[in-house]
């Protein structure tokens, strides 16, 4: 940002300042977990988090010539109100975990959105993610960009999973974690029961399942349950859902991954929901 | 492998060895060019090329420790009458590219397969999944195992792509690679000349699609033909397919990954086909 465009705040340049460090220590799950704060990297995280949930936002940082590349970004932060800083290029190196976090990054709270308040804010039609177990980053991110792709109203994520705010999940969300509800720290049987407590079917999604995805009834509320990468859903939480449905594999391949799971069936709740009429 | 189960060959145990040099070499994509040969690196890997395309194994390297764990993949190298070659664990370290080949390695040869071989051994109603301009190493492997898992009967990658027997690759496809056929290296202008002479209908398959994948037509001999991770499809070859497709984005999400755009339509084709009695 130049100056003639009237910087809010004057340029930071000490990239050892208690500023800097306190955005950096948000690489760490901890310090996330205590402050409820969480860091948006690069300008596509920034966009769409300044752009759908500005009331979110705490903090834009940007270097000046990010700030020139990217005006769209800060017209749309500094119209709603938010504090836009300008920072050297190594301020911003020093808060960010990526290498090349492309000159901008906002500092953004967490929704804080409980089960019961998200799961009172459903449609009647439903479809919910629930991802349990799952422990890579880039998986569950872009588990979570399929699952706002195909439209699904809500993602949960039980406490026994990588943590959604942690950057290199919200990176591979691609902006997605700015766009639909997402509850965490939920423990797995809790989510399962509050599920059915309200009528929506839990549909495990696993290898080990009899019906195959092109025969699951998915008329009506339903949630996917996504467990582990390597090894799924343990036995008894499968148990605990309506249905175990597997994707078939025509080929000679083992499995498909996650995501291209989670996508699969996510895709075929919109499909079912699409000809239903909505 | 212990010495009683009598190793055909003894151990190598000289990092600095012309051999291990010569494997290791094949991290380099003008070697393997020249050569014909890639490395399969991982029990999973070794195992699909051993079970899968034993013809196309050369040799089989292992340390003592993974032969005990892997004694399937193992038994099944030595009654196809491959060359195991017991290794120390850092001759095997100087062959792999991977920090954790997880002990075993295998150098394989390409299929070498022309694409009018290829296209002469497709079934009347096939399924073949075109890569272009694709750059990244873990999207092109993902997609060649959403292709092998959806039915595909080809993938053919053109000359303007990441090179599928890249280490990278192979490892992403999780086996897949072993398991269907794959040409590589052929312009992608000639592979829709080729495509069309045949009767298989190009489906392009990028955003800027006009027909829906819901309402695509998938009868008959298709493929789909995917470009560029980040800008899609050229105009130039969008127009010379027969059609345009887009998956539809329900929610706010700006855009599928490659790998999951591809596998959402190469399931779609498997669908039409498995509804369409075959």
């Amino acid at each position: 940002m130049s100056l003639d465009r009237a910087p809010r705040h004057p340029a930071l340049t000490n990239p050892r300042s208690d500023r800097v460090r306190s955005v950096r220590a948000l690489s760490r799950r901890s310090v996330r977990s205590r402050t409820g704060l969480f860091l948006a990297e690069g300008p596509q995280s920034v966009r769409e988090a300044v752009t759908h949930r500005a009331d979110h936002v705490r903090d834009v940082y940007v270097t000046p010539e990010a700030a020139e590349r990217h005006t769209g970004i800060i017209e749309r932060a500094t119209s709603a109100g938010l504090h836009v800083h300008e920072t050297s290029p190594d301020v911003l190196a020093a808060m960010a975990e990526t290498e090349t976090p492309q000159g901008i990054v906002a500092v953004c709270r967490n929704a804080a959105l409980t089960l019961e308040d998200a799961l009172d804010a459903l449609p009647p039609d439903a479809v919910v993610c629930v991802l349990t177990h799952v422990r890579d980053p880039g998986n569950a991110g872009t588990v979570i960009r399929g699952a706002d792709a195909a439209g699904a109203d809500l993602v949960v994520v039980s406490d026994a999973s990588v943590d959604v705010y942690a950057p290199k999940v919200v990176r591979s969300t691609a902006g997605s974690i700015f766009h639909l509800p997402v509850v965490v720290g939920v423990p797995v049987e809790q989510i399962l029961g509050a599920l059915g407590a309200r009528g929506i079917r839990r549909l495990a999604a696993d290898g080990a399942g009899t019906t195959l995805l092109p025969d699951a009834d998915l008329e009506g509320p339903h949630a996917w349950v996504m467990g582990n990468e390597a090894w799924g859903l343990p036995e008894e939480l499968r148990a605990r859902c309506d249905d175990v449905v597997r994707v078939p594999i025509h080929g000679l391949a083992e499995s498909l991954n996650l995501a291209m799971a989670a996508t699969l069936c996510l895709y075929a709740s919109a499909g079912a929901r699409h000809r239903g009429g909505r």
